[in-house]
């Protein structure tokens, strides 16, 4: 049921948590990948911000491929979708950018996502996890939705003083500060890096290089 | 006759379900496919919400493809052209979102749709059936055009208690949470998943992999 | 002169029917072809919706093509410019779907449509012919420009009621519901279909295939 | 001086006709070709029925190619740039096609335009001569640019009657209803047709052909 | 410092002249060349007008290339950017279109222009140096920026008359009608044309040529 | 914590500085390099003039590469992603240029920046270093942010007189004129030029050369 977790672990589905004037909700970010050639479509009635953000995820998961155990190569023939229900309603700000990055990380190493956490958090192209608005109504929503944890950006863990008892009682809130933290507490196996070296490439022939070619350094 | 159903079993021709300011109305969702490159052609005056729809089922169709018995290099070289007429009329909202991906799936595998069933309900990435809105319009819309079958979300159901009594008696309305639920009773045949190993790649040579490359996990 | 017909059967070259708030009007539609890469380029200051008839009678062509005598890689090295002049003039609407259709399939066939007829018309992607509005405009504006033989709707027929009988008496007006009867009626000539089988594909190699790709339906 | 026609001859330059609302102006149209790709390039503050114009004219000199003495694969390593000073001034209108048409022939063919005549007329895809308007204001521009010679639409030709005396004294008015008029009219040398007959292709193979593919008439 | 001109004679750097309605300035036009693909990238808040400045600019370079002596494939392999600071300053109008021309040729040459040298013209694509406005007061903007030369448009010699004596006095100017004497002025260099025959294409195979395909004139 | 500058000196972050009706702040700019084509991507809510910023620092690192260290080829195998948290502001004006292109060039190099130093200029594709507005607001933020060291433009050396003398004191305020200088300041490593030789074609074919091409200087 829309607006619940899900009832098992699934791999590319990342509960989000959005704030609006009327309080706060769940978002589910769902990614799957097709064989393709590099694209990246983000759906869902996503504004200019919040696209931004998928864009973010991507060249930060893209850049830390091989610490993520994904082959560079990998980029180059898959396509990725990446839809939040539900598509009649407008989503904007880039406090989803971590699940986008959970997400996208999930659907490529094929790791599922705990089911019943939940997470919120500007990315920055660093992996750094950075401060987000509203708070006590995204947690509020969590808790509504069944989450039983909520990954917070350790810039607001100041504003926890503001949220009701029973809340911090019911949810389990881990401040963190970097996508690598996001990753260790939301997927449900540990990610292993890959060593990955650029091809050496054949001598090189016509336009592109030759004896005649010549690179010094000085 | 436009505003009825067909007379006979088609390929690629379901019945959506819409609903506007001034009642429901049965919205006939077209496919065809041609010799291509992949493209996807949404026509008929979609806004664009209704064309996040065509792109989400575009992308669950092609993520899943081989469960549905279709291979995947046909994506490669065919494009789809999806239209709804009337074209003077505007449309949108995600609700056709099933009625897509059953057209998509139908006009690839060749199995033909039954003509009197017709459909209403948001898709999600993973093939869950997400809840519409303006059930009762859809619902007479879909008696008056000569439908006998309904397929809702299951997120409706609960809905179904404020359906005069005698669309309930006319229509077989049945609520399903699932794409393949969708498919087993929209479509004439069984799908027949296939099995698909990616080729081997023959030896890497020159700018994407050989000897030289080296791939270690650890 | 530009608001008569033609003085003689021409390729490319279609007469359909426009009605406007100050009454119809004929509405020259002329097809020409270059070689190319499969572009279709829409001319004659054409609005969203009249673009889109330009898009869904082009692919109704392509899915149906063998039929109607084209040998699909057609498509892939021919251009097709479609122009409504006058280009001062905006022109929306689907209702010359139809014509659109049938200017495509005498242009790639070769074969002249006939200079006495004119047409109205919606195309659906099936190539069902749907209804328009404005009949008695069109009819009036027809008989002006010296048209014998006007196609319209089958679902239009209802409309003849209040259509001027010396209108009916000096046009042929032929009710048709799908492109293949307009086809019939307006092109010089009899289609001939060809047989296409796809070239069997040679072994595959890398990538795209090989024995060790496996593909088996069970 | 720029309002002055040229003093000699040019490739590529051909002198058209504007109406504002405060009279009539002479409008230069340039083309110049490069190496390239096809791509046709139209600036000079153009506004999108003027657009329009380059391009029904490129499509127009493209699919009649042979009959200007123009090699087919020409199009496909040539770019043309089309430019309309004064670029500050806005220009729009479809009256010029038919001068863009003879300055794409002349760039393409060579051949030089006569300095001394100026034309206006809309272009048809079939290359007929559409009326225009401000034909009064028109040949007023003409004479005083120092134009001797101005072709007209022959739709035109029944406004002939509202011009002055005088106008009609100093200018060769001539009307004309095909391009082909133009062409003969405005360029100094006659145009060669050529034969030009597809290349046979070579034994296709694999996916464009090969015994495997069968084509039959039936 | 930014609003004088430079110290020494740069490559690809020319000073403009701008018109606004709080008086003149001066404009440096700034170009670099990469290795690229051919493409063009104008910015500096660039307005429409002054895009189009720099795209008939190029047409023009590229379409006279032999005679400034640049080889025409240079043009394939080459990307350029053309900036104008101050960036936070929308610019607009087509009279930076002759140093536009300048910068470019300067660039692909690699020969300096004067850099005690400004200019203000139109380019038209044959060339021509077209009238512009503000004459006066970019004068004055040229004297105060402490250029000793300026290029005018052989059109705006007429308003000489109204420009104070001191400025006509300490500024050498110099009206100018093509932009082949622009280059004549502003480098330090004479342009040598080069020949360039295009080459001869080697036998031509399948579907470009051959045997089998007859080019005939008649 | 975000509003402070990092901890460590990083490769492709650098602190810039913006300038808002309410105050000055820092703003930190993030490079990352991916395999790819060549193409850039700004993202972090940028308006067109800060993008065309990120534009005019890239060409200007391509077009001194070597200058750098930086082998030309890495341009079309990397693309490179710039963005500049937090998302949810939009920021605008050309003073972050200085700081974009020495995010290019450490990202590129994979030499750090160093954390203490922020800087602001608008960049000029000659490399010139150009007046900002704003700089008291700017430098407060910087110190609040926690910055030592400030590089300015020099055309803003004279502003100085306006900025408190705490600030002076506690900031290290460097004036700069050339991009040269600022990398000289930001980067922990001095670069090392490379010297690159285009490499010598091989013997062209067919299309582009041959022995009947010719190419004579005169
Ligand atoms: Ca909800
Ligand atoms: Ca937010
Ligand atoms: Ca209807
Ligand atoms: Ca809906
Ligand atoms: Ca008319
Ligand atoms: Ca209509
Ligand atoms: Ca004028
Ligand atoms: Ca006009
Ligand atoms: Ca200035
Ligand atoms: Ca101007
Ligand atoms: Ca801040
Ligand atoms: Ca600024």
């Amino acid at each position: 049921r829309y607006g619940e977790i899900d009832r098992e672990d699934q791999i590319g589905v990342v509960t989000g948590l959005a704030w609006t004037s009327v309080g706060g909700d769940i978002l589910t970010i769902e990614a799957v990948k097709m064989p393709g050639k590099g694209k990246m479509t983000p759906t869902g009635n996503l504004k200019d911000v919040m696209k931004e953000s998928v864009s973010a995820a991507s060249s930060y998961v893209k850049s830390r491929a091989v610490e993520f155990g994904i082959e560079p190569p990998v980029f180059e023939k898959t396509d990725i979708h990446i839809h939040v229900p539900e598509g009649a309603t407008p989503k904007d700000g880039p406090s989803a950018g971590v699940a986008m990055a959970t997400a996208i990380v999930s659907v490529l190493t094929g790791v599922p996502v705990h089911k019943d956490i939940a997470m919120t958090g500007e990315i920055s192209l660093r992996g750094r996890v950075l401060a987000i608005g509203g708070l006590k109504e995204k947690l509020l929503a969590a808790l509504r939705a069944g989450v039983k944890t909520v990954l917070i950006p350790e810039e607001n863990e100041k504003d926890l003083a503001d949220i009701p008892d029973n809340v911090k009682e019911d949810l389990k809130i881990i401040p963190v500060s970097t996508v690598d933290e996001v990753l260790a507490h939301a997927l449900t196996q540990k990610l292993t890096p890959i060593e990955w070296s650029e091809p050496v490439e054949p001598a090189p022939t016509g336009e592109t290089g030759g004896d005649s070619a010549s690179v010094v350094t000085h």
